[in-house]
């Protein structure tokens, strides 16, 4: 891929569509996904990866069995692999996720909110 | 290591010497680390990895051989392997980077700048 300067909130911009995921970068055979989202996700868990969440706009919450995490706009959180996690918007808000490819958002969960179809923006 | 959010805002403001990378975060065998710059680095390149620049305070250039890139905060580029490249910060600014455990700020070029102490912030 030809090398290219992104902007996170320009990016989150061009995002009308909610809970579908956009490919906006890769490294090695990590992928840099976006999301605009607001649902209270499903519990899951990444058996062979740890994941990165950053919020690029808005709030959300990350609930682990024994606390919940409130993250704002500018900052991220690690969940360490196999940890069972379920991500929170109770308001709008565009979230930049970090995995390694194939890694599904569903996780070990599966079920109809997998999204597997990744356009690129 | 704990489960902790990490506003890069505020770490940024904790850094008040200029090149020493701070580690922020690990995302499997990955680190993501702070640097608070002003200067023009040296020509180098990482033959085994890729490497990801983003601007979390004031505004940046990554030089390549046949371009220039001018990055302001909010916005990434993804390096890929094996080619070479120059960050430039005429003025002070803070980048974050993300790249494989052991990969080194001066890639296959080695030197005085080489900085492989890195303090977890």
């Amino acid at each position: 891929m030809e090398i290219r300067v992104v902007n996170l909130e320009e990016k989150a911009k061009m995002i009308t569509e909610l809970h579908k995921y956009k490919l906006i970068a890769e490294l090695n055979d990590y992928q840099f996904k976006l999301v605009r989202a607001k649902r209270e996700f499903i519990w899951h868990s990444h058996p062979e990866t740890d994941e990165l969440f950053f919020v690029v706009e808005g709030r959300m919450q990350l609930a682990f069995r024994d606390k919940i995490f409130d993250l704002e706009k500018g900052e991220l959180i690690v969940v360490p692999k196999g940890i069972e996690h379920k991500p929170i918007c109770n308001e709008e808000c565009t979230v930049m996720l970090i995995e390694p490819k194939g890694t599904l958002n569903t996780g070990n969960s599966g079920g109809h909110l997998t999204d597997t179809e990744l356009e690129w923006i």
